[in-house]
């Protein structure tokens, strides 16, 4: 799958929240998600601009546990990426078995994330443990499809919502990483 | 996990089905088992005595996936391993994964394996394709607990059986690299 992703800080998430409410966003489910990520031991994903990743999603009681890998960023302007993600039954056996092949445990990164739809869009409002607040509007393509009409249209919704600039291409693990080193 | 197991070829399945009728071995489930084998990028898993596998099983319409990996035998007499073993939700986005960060498909090892239970052994008639009939009898022991015990208890299993040579302690993965290469 080919994720066109991109990611603006805003100045709230209330005053976001009534503007998404105005034109007829929906607001969906709120998930806290806890990320483990991962380097390689035969590349650093930090240059190469890839990322492996344990996902624990938790929805009220229901617990969901995924493998997300995210290959290197193909455009200058978003996030837009290949993604494969797939579920599994437990993150500490996952956890030892990337351990156990040579992976070393980086950083967890926790949020609560507020998601909303709106046409073909998926909207996230993201309050990052650390971080200020982000909105991330994505779309989902299938391999091969074009992604520069998708992610002229998430730019034109940034802009309907009264979001020009505060774009960011760096990851939350990366803009952590980046807190963390100064 | 620590996994006790010893293996070892025998004459025909029918015969051995009799003689683990005989002393009240529970005949229960039959499954196809899809194994495709992994090689790491930092060290050759041949060498390293280690295995990553995605394991397809099929019994009936109901079908199983999970990823297995397998640390190196810790003795000199069975296959004695420790081994994580997690469910996931589909083999193909997991070899897609697994490739991306730099894994290489090696082999596919295709077997009809009938398990039977009797005590505390789990055993298995194993009919892999382009090799001989082997039997596998296993022990599953937590972390920490001593193994010695269990492989004793194992081998006079096979005694019981009239098995008293013909063990095995070379995975079928590796039995068929061998018949490829010679």
């Amino acid at each position: 799958m080919i994720e066109v992703e991109v990611k603006a800080k805003i100045n709230s998430f209330d005053e976001m929240e009534e503007k998404l409410s105005k034109i007829g966003a929906l607001k969906t489910k709120k998930e806290f998600q806890e990320d483990i990520y991962f380097n390689s031991p035969v590349v650093d994903f930090a240059k190469t601009d890839e990322a492996l990743r344990i996902r624990t999603t938790t929805e009220d009681e229901k617990t969901n546990i995924f493998i997300t890998y995210k290959g290197p960023k193909i455009d200058q302007k978003s996030k837009t990426r290949h993604e494969i993600e797939m579920g599994i039954e437990d993150a500490k056996k996952c956890a030892g078995i990337f351990e156990a092949i040579g992976f070393r445990n980086v950083r967890t990164v926790r949020k609560n994330r507020q998601y909303f739809t709106y046409e073909k869009f998926e909207i996230s409002l993201d309050d990052v443990e650390g971080l200020d607040p982000y909105m991330e509007i994505e779309i989902g393509l299938n391999d091969g499809e074009d992604y520069n009409e998708a992610q002229n249209s998430i730019f034109e919704l940034f802009e309907k919502l009264g979001i020009t600039d505060g774009f960011e291409r760096t990851s939350y693990l990366e803009l952590l990483e980046n807190l963390n080193n100064n």
